[in-house]
């Protein structure tokens, strides 16, 4: 369908040299994917129309989307039992339409309370249902998420929620937390970069410009038996219910979008799938997190260490000044992107699957000399 | 900021000949900006990092943003009584949005139903609150928009809602309809194809993928002192209060399409701005409807000629075993998206704004030929 990515015009680039892109979101895509792109959105599979220009219930487009949801459910291994959708509104529509579809007059949802994501998705559902805040993870500043002896979950809860890798503290969960009730997961910003237990999620999320592609489009993978529970006479675009039925064509989807995270499919599955991405993650954060520990407390890290994130690596040099100046240096090195989120400051490296492990090697290198020169 | 569309990359285009693209939407799109945005994907404005993969709250991005705002309030001549927002989900979650949000419990929306795309956002109303269908075009089989003393409008309603093209059936307002209420408009498919009374509405949208850009951003101009009327208490990403407070960057907003609108509004100034666009527009849609009225009766029109539009023409042949011939003899000549919708059937020629003049001459001729072929 799509062209390939050895065209004589792509290589060698005239278009100039790439820098190695540290940003939390919408963040760096693979090459190879946006060579692709950048021919198809010419002319797309020799028909004479570029991608963004053909009707979304056409040939091209219908392939495209059947092709994206294909690849999707062969790299995290899903079954006939979970439908999976391409929706807009990012994650934070999700966090209205989970309690708005499975939150009851009569029941209580869990949250797990792991940072700034989950406190907006906690905030939506409080205002449409009971929530028990099953984990308060603002009291240790967010630095770490929940042992399973942590939570404090409620009795028959509609379900539990939450977020699986947390960028601004930058923590992960080592493996989904055991709460009983219907587990909802927030996978925005770590999908795909290792393996998912989907058998054990009645739905998880993902926005698309962190692991999957450009913003614009949401991955949902939902039980088709919890689907089913939907809370009848919502709009149809926030029932998920109607999306499924209509193979997330209810209205005009997201085209390029989920164009682009079909790439993106193709490409992890060439690179050997997510476990190899796995291997692979864990190695470049490894860079990363080895030039903060061996750096003799110059480098701080944010994050508890049973809590590291393999996606968002976060820490602080000695003073704000220096961070400032941190993150100056590097840009003058071409590593980009390297400032913590503006709630909290410090220095963040977001290393998504498709951050390059060079990138990490730099950053690792520009790390030792910059706290040597700052010793001198 | 953004490259030049003069790259020798592009021309000439190695990537082979485009063809006429007569799909209903999404639809062509400009081919300056395909160039600019095929170069930008790689690299803009020599970040070393391409358009999909900035973060939304960095200056590239920022800028983008400003100017499309800036360009779009330009065109239409917006002032700062109404805001601009660029929101996801198309306009099918528009449909919801606006009575949930302005539709109160003891009050009546006056609704004008010209087709397809009224009767969806009639059916949202209705779940919400109290409709009257103030026009019902569907006992004239939605062949005309209605003339204000066909209206049967409420006292006193909370809004009227009209949408000013209607592409299944190839109608077209002449004028606002003269409502009395706040006027609401579904301007998804002729936005910008001529000027704009803004003043006269609270509130106009429109998909992008026919006029502006791709499929997944809506574009909402929403006059500011009715925006205060929202209702409180909504999700935040079904607020268009809290959409204006943050700019359009409540979360992460569909960025490339925004891009891309913002692309094509630089395009739409460079033509001369909507009244030239207006022009042309009425004579690309002459050359197909003369090829309709001359044909001797061979091709039926399906809107009243009072009622034509200018960015869907829609027609029939003879029979419905010629209407598929038709397709596919047009194909043979590189004209393709001909057929009409799939819930009426026939023959339909979209020709936005960014479809050529050329294209409508080579379609006229195809039709004398073919309907002389099929005479002898």
């Amino acid at each position: 369908m799509t062209t390939t990515a050895t065209s004589p015009l792509t290589e060698p680039n005239p278009l100039g040299a790439r820098v190695f892109n540290f940003s939390a979101g919408p963040a760096v895509l693979p090459e190879e994917v946006l060579e692709t792109a950048r021919q198809d959105l010419w002319n797309i599979g020799g028909s004479g129309v570029g991608v963004l220009e053909h009707s979304h219930r056409g040939p091209v487009i219908s392939r495209i989307l059947e092709e994206a949801e294909a690849d999707c459910r062969a790299l995290a291994g899903i079954g006939e039992d979970h439908a999976v959708l391409f929706l807009q509104g990012g994650a934070s529509l999700q966090f209205a339409m989970v309690p708005m579809s499975f939150l009851g007059a009569d029941q209580t949802a869990d949250y797990l309370d792991t940072g700034s994501w989950t406190n907006k998705a906690i905030t939506e559902a409080k205002q449409l249902g009971t929530v028990n805040v099953a984990f308060d993870g603002s009291r240790s500043s967010y630095d770490h998420v929940p042992g399973d002896d942590e939570l404090a979950l409620s009795d028959g809860a509609a379900y539990s929620y939450y977020c699986d890798n947390n960028t601004i503290s930058g923590t992960e969960f080592p493996r989904p937390p055991a709460t009983g009730s219907p587990l909802v997961c927030d996978a925005s910003s770590n999908i795909f970069s290792r393996p998912l237990d989907v058998s054990r999620h009645v739905l998880i999320f993902a926005g698309a410009q962190k692991n999957l592609g450009p913003a614009g489009c949401t991955l949902v993978i939902i039980r088709k038996d919890f689907l089913e529970r939907t809370r009848d006479g919502l709009p149809s675009m926030l029932d998920y219910r109607q999306h499924a039925e209509k193979g997330s064509r209810l209205n005009t989807p997201p085209v390029f979008a989920i164009y682009v995270m079909g790439l993106v499919f193709k490409w992890i599955r060439r690179q050997g799938g997510v476990e190899a991405l796995a291997t692979l993650n864990r190695e470049k954060a490894r860079i990363v997190y080895d030039a903060i520990d061996d750096s003799g407390g110059f480098y701080r890290p944010v994050a508890r260490a049973d809590s590291r994130s393999n996606m968002n690596v976060t820490f602080r040099s000695p003073s704000e000044a220096l961070d400032e100046k941190f993150v100056e240096k590097a840009k003058e090195r071409d590593l980009v992107g390297l400032k913590g989120h503006r709630s909290v400051g410090g220095l963040r490296a977001s290393i998504y699957n498709a951050f390059p492990r060079a990138g990490c090697e730099a950053l690792a290198s520009f790390m030792r000399e910059f706290a040597a020169k700052d010793r001198d």
